[in-house]
Order: C-alpha cells, then sequence, then structure tokens
C-alpha cells in the first residue's frame, strides 16, 4: 500500500486513539447519579486509552502496522523493524490526527452546560503544577522514559514472534492499560508526543498556554524511552536469530 | 441455513445485548452496601455491553454473523460484505428481539420496592435533557455519527483479514465496550436502532412517550455513521486487494 | 483418563470458582481506605467469578471439560455433548469442592476483627428478603433461569466451532463474568447449583439456616435454564450439520 | 540463549512486574478528583499485576520462559519442566529486578508534596498489624500457600497443553489478576517472594523495618504451594502421556 494511504490509516489511527483515550477521560471519568460518583475513574480511562490501541490493531494493523504513535515509529525504526526515510509522513500523519481528534473532542464537550476550558482541560499531560497529582518534573521525566521504553520493549518482543499477530494486538493495546493504571496521576500518562500535542495545541488555540510550554518533555522523554528499547531489545534479538 | 434460522440467531442474540448491556446499567449500575457504592458504575456497564457482543459472536458467529444492530447490518451491506435482500429480515429480527428484552428487563426490574418508572428508565437513549449529562442534540448526533462509524470501520478491519475470527469477537466485543466508556454520559450511547428502539417502546407503553420522540436519531446517526464507514473501509481495500 | 481423575479435577476446579468468586466477595469487595472506598465492588467480583472459570477453562479444560457446575454438565447431557452416565459422579464432585472452598474461606475470613457471620455471610445466594436488593421469588426464579439458558447457549456454541479452543475459556468466562455484572443485585447470581450449595451448608452448619431453606430455587432454575439451551441449541445445530 | 542473557531478560521482567504492580498501587490506587476518589482501587492494581505478566509473557516468553517470580520458578521444577540447576540464576536475577523496581518506585512517588514513608508503603506485603485489613499470620499463610498452589497449578495445565502459548500470557496473567482480587486485603498478595523481597527491602534501608521482619512468610508460603502444585499436576499428567 502507498505511504499516502498507509500515513492516511495512522491519521485515523491517531484520531481514534485520542478520540477515545482523551474523550473517556474528559466525558466520562466522572459522573454523578445523584450523590454517586459512577463515572468509569483512571481505571476506565486507563482501559479505554488501552482498547483503542487494540481495537485499531486488529482494523489497520494489516494497512500501516497500526504505531498510532512517534515514539513507536521511532523506536521500531531504531529497533530494525521500520524504514527510517518513512518515520517523517508517519509522524505528520499522527500528529495531524491527534490534533483533529482534540478539536472534535472540545466540540462534543461543550455541547453540555456547566462546561469551562482551564489549562488541565482536554487530558493534556503535564508535570509539576500541571501534573495531575503534584509530582515533580524529574518524577514526570523518569516516568515517560521508562513506560516509553518498555512500551516498546514490550512491542519488539510482540512482534518477534512471528505469527502471534492475534495476540499481539491484545497484549500491547494491556500493556497500554498497564502504563497508564501506573502513571495518570503522574503525568496523565504521555508515552506519545501526538497524544500530547492534540491537547496542548488546542487549548492553546483556545487561550490556555500552559500545556502547550510543556509539550517538548513529552516529545522528548518518550522518545528517548523508545529508542533505549530498540537498541536493549537488539541485545537480546542477536543470539535467537543465531539458534 | 435458511434466513429464517438465521434471523432467529440475531433475535435472540439482540435479545442478549439489550438484556445484558441495558439489565447491567438498570440493575446493577448503582448498588449501596451501607453507604457504600459498590455498584459496577459506567465502567461496568461498558464492559457488559461489549461482553454481550463478545459472547454472541463466538455463540452464533457461525450461525447468523453476529450483526445484532441493524446499523451493523447496513454498513456490512454498504461494504460489500452483506446482500442487502436479507438487510430488512435481519433488521425486523433485530429490533423484535431487543424488544422482548426490554420487556422482560422491566418485569425482573419491578420485582424490588422503591422501583418507578420515569422517561429515562430502562437505560434509554436521549439528548438534551433526555441525555444523561445533559449533552445537546449536536452533541448527541455527532457522537452517536463518529462512534458507529469507527465501530463499523473497527469490524470491517478485523473481518477483513481473514482467519482471525478467534480475535474478532474480542476485538468487536471490546470496541462496542471503548464506545461505551467514552459516551455514555451524552446519549447513554446507542451506536445500535435496535438497542434504542427497544427500551423506547416498552417505556412508550408505559405511558412514558419522551425516549420515542427522540427515536429517530438513533436511527439516523448510526446508519449515517456506519454507511459512512463502508465507503471509507471501500478506500483501503482495494489496493490491498490488487497487491 | 479415568472418571475418577476426571471428577477430581472438577473437585479442584469447583473449588477454585467458590474460592475465588465468593472469596473475592466475602474479602475484597469493600475495603476502606480511610474514608475512601477501594475496594473491588460488584465489578470487581464479577470479574473474579469469570476469571475463575477462564484460568480453570485452560488448566484443567484438558482433562475433565471443566464444567465445574451441575447446571453445565445437565446442559451438555441434554445438548448431547456429555454422557448421561457420567453425570451424576461430576455433580457429587463439584458439590464436594464448592463445599470445601466455603469452609475454607470461613477459616480465611474468620482471621481479622469484626468478622461476624450472618446469614447472607459467605456471598450466599437467596431472594426475596435474602436477596441483596430485595428482588422478589419471581424476579430471582427468571432470572437464573433465563442466565443459566444464555450462559449454555453460548457454551453449546463456542464449543460447537471445534478448533476454537483458545477463544472457547475466554468466551465462556468473560460470559459468566457478565452474567454476574447483570444479576448480582437480583440473586448474588448462581447459574451454579455447586456454588450455592457450598456457602448455604457452611452457613447451616454455622448455625445460619436460612440460606439452605431456599437451596431449592438455585438447584431448579439453573438446571431448567441450562436443559432449556439444550433444547434450543439442537434445533440451530442440524442444519449446520447437513450444510 | 545463555543463562545470563535468559536471567537478565527475568531481571528486566520481574522489574516490570513489581514497578508496575507496586507502582500502580502507590501511585493511582487512590487518587481525589476534588472530592470524588477515581483512583483505581484493588481492582485497578489487581489488574495491573496481571498485566504485567501478560505484557511480559508476550515480550520475553521466548527468551526466558518469563516466570519473573521465584516460587514459579521452584514449582516449575519440581513439576518437572525446569533444571533445578538454573534455579538459583533466576531467583537471584528475579529478586534484584525486585530491588531496584522499589528503588525507583519510591523516586518516583517520593516526587510529589504529602509523600511519607510508613513501615506499609511501597505495597508491601504483611500478616497481622501489617496486614492491610488486620487478617491474622494464619490467615496469610494459609491464603499465601492456597494462592500460590493454584497459580502454579494453572501454570502447569496451561502450559501442558502445547501450542496454545498465545493463550497462555492471557490465563496465567488473569490468573495472577484474580488472585489480587480475591486477596489483597489479607496480604497484600504476594505469591512471588521476590515480589515481596523488593519493597520490604527498600523500606528497610529507609528505616522502616518491620515489612523485613515478616518477609520469611512470603518465601516459605509461596514456595511450599508451588512446590505441592508441582506435586499435584503430576498426578494428572501420566494418564494423559500414556493416552
Amino acid at each position: 500500500m502507498s505511504l499516502i494511504k498507509r500515513s492516511l490509516a495512522e491519521l485515523i489511527g491517531t484520531f481514534w486513539l485520542v478520540l477515545g483515550g482523551c474523550g473517556s477521560a474528559v466525558l466520562a471519568a466522572v459522573f454523578m447519579a445523584g450523590t454517586n460518583d459512577i463515572g468509569i475513574g483512571l481505571l476506565g480511562v486507563s482501559l479505554a486509552f488501552g482498547l483503542t490501541v487494540l481495537t485499531m490493531a486488529y482494523a489497520i494493523g494489516h494497512l500501516s502496522g497500526c504505531h498510532l504513535n512517534p515514539a513507536v515509529t521511532v523506536g521500531l525504526a531504531v529497533g530494525g523493524r521500520f524504514g527510517y526515510a518513512e518515520v517523517p509522513a508517519y509522524i505528520v500523519a499522527q500528529t495531524v490526527g491527534a490534533i483533529l481528534a482534540a478539536a472534535l473532542l472540545l466540540l462534543i464537550a461543550s455541547g453540555t452546560e456547566g462546561f469551562t476550558l482551564t489549562s488541565t482541560s482536554l487530558a493534556v499531560n503535564g508535570y509539576g503544577e500541571q501534573s495531575p497529582g503534584g509530582y515533580s518534573l524529574l518524577s514526570g521525566l523518569v516516568t515517560e522514559i521508562v513506560m516509553t521504553c518498555f512500551f516498546l520493549f514490550i512491542i519488539l518482543g510482540v512482534t518477534d514472534k512471528r505469527g502471534t499477530a492475534v495476540a499481539g494486538g491484545l497484549a500491547i493495546g494491556l500493556a497500554l492499560t498497564l502504563i497508564h493504571l501506573i502513571s495518570i496521576p503522574v503525568t496523565n500518562t504521555s508515552v506519545n508526543p501526538a497524544r500530547s500535542t492534540g491537547p496542548a495545541l488546542v487549548l492553546f488555540l483556545s487561550g490556555e498556554g500552559k500545556a502547550l510550554a510543556q509539550l517538548w518533555l513529552f516529545w522528548v522523554a518518550p522518545i528517548v524511552g523508545a529508542a533505549l528499547a530498540g537498541l536493549i531489545y537488539r541485545f537480546f534479538e542477536e543470539p535467537t536469530a543465531s539458534a
């Protein structure tokens, strides 16, 4: 399939990741039934992020490989599974999809009374005072590097075993769920520069610029972590190949 | 298998979808243990809807294809996967199954003290003042179109890869879970005209007509979204076929 | 494998079902962290029941078929998948396993201060005043029949498609999760006479006899529902065979 | 692959188990959004522990077998599936990985205001006054033995059926989720001596020694339970082989 069509599939898939993941957080994390909160909470949001990847893995995995994430694209390139020449097109498509999804989410979310936009709306990522739990820059940086490193390590391991594509979408999707179960309080969990860029940019265009000022961390840390995983996994790969 | 038998399987399956999905919402979303709410909440309801499809996919997938949803039937027809001639029989069967399930649910739910019927009972779908979170007609319309479009896009993608039927039931069921995790607060989540018709009609017959007056949206939006997905997916399908 | 060894596997598996399912309800449904209830709630209990079956399906499915439930054994016999001659041995083994598990659960649960035994302890099943949500005998009866009927219908469908044993454990386990998500408030969910007998008998031996007086319903309704499913599924089975 | 490389994979995997499982408990079990607790609770923590094993099963299962747990290594050896000669290297690697993860978790968790270290921090295991629910030494001992015994029984059963490696990671990961759903209130759930050692040792080095004094139980009970499962499963294994 042409690079354009594959990039379009990545755009659609990343749109779904941000609409579904950030959308579940914005629309359904807290929901009152009388005095009871029956919202889906951080557990539901974690599941939603994972299921966006799981469902797209089966829907477009055979079209574009279903990266949906610049860090995944870079990590796969460093790990020798994806050509560097196609990295820019994928990253652009993913980022555009994420921005469009954040804009649509803003449209839907603003359709109810009492909606107000703040610097932490749209499930944006952040650290320090922008961190959901008030975690420091250092905690955020370490968390994003380590989480993305393990995310890619899992992806490289899963896709190393040829023939288990069926389980791949499940394992990789649930890996993202797990990462959110651990780290939403620290940075709202990114491990995905495109996912961070969509909400941050839409907030900026709506007059809330704080998230955009922190966006650098959510490009640097995931890509460093992903590249690290690419290098680590190569250490394990060679002996297998020679066996 | 004859169209009659396959339609009967669709009736049974859609009965299960409405009994299980709406039933979990009505019976178990909120449940007090002393002063603690230990009910399953929107997360549990989302899981229940998805599991009705997942379980039926394995139970009747080999009998009728397990659509359980007029929008799915239409979307598969537009996508070239199902014959238009059989669409009406499937839709009738699905709608009858959903109505019967809503009636049985009313019977079970009314067997406890303090049960009262209102215009939002039986997990009926709605917008504006009938929306769980008070979301507007526009938010509801956009949400139902986009969610159903992605639901069908995923179904078309999953079933495109021949031989992964095992994963198909999982991915499609969890896609419905994901859609509910995102959008219950907006419209109570339909993406399925039959699922909307059952509770709305049973409420109407019990003297609560508001939901029936909004039912049009839950036929129009899901079918538009599903047909859209059928068209979009064809764009990706041809190059694969020629490869 | 000999009937004795297979029955022993059924005993172990049903022990796990009751220890895990009822145990999660008794030990972890409500758990206070300061003023916050972080217990697993009905959603967690539903998941636990399903996972006992899922895990045992993979652990002993190849040994005994992993019924873990007299209603399943009867339903499979009516559906023509299991010999009537072996039904009694399986039912005895399942019931003994359930009783032993309820006794061990009582031992563990009583190891903390403030534990008190009442007529609704040990996650026992019941209706009327013994129902968790105060549901009537009629609601309980209908719910148990319909839920067990669908449980067996799903089991018969899943195991009809030869070669998908991998998905079978998943689909059947999650079917039980779904059934609990719907119906815990009505009867605490049985669909399994052995699971009902364990806690009821241990409570009776501890001086709490109410549950034992209601035990008849949780033998009659699940077995009626299961036999019904066996008959219904045969209707669909023949045309497939002739195709 | 060399024993050193396989041990390194075990170290990485056990690091992930402790960082993900204990990390989700420490960082996200309770999380306030205004007055609502939207934290993941014991259900989310249970899921996280299971997903660490599920994801690593697919990532490193083909490298080291993905034990991540001294009790699993011993149980597999007793069950005749792993050589006794390699047991020490695996156990050392697992324990080192767990300690490093607990140290990193302390670094991340301490990056927010109001963090304080107590004798029950870092999701450490315990009994008596160190038990989350105040359960006695006897309850804790029985629980850990029985839970680990079933954990290994499931692992031995799953891996007995050659060719279902795809389902293996799922079933074994979800078995660990189930075990946590049942027993967190009793001992905070160990069934894994390495997982217990990491937090206990890091707490001890930080001046909180109580957990270290109870650590013996979380080596003895899981290993006894695991060895028991190895013996029990052999009883079922021989007739299958002769069939």
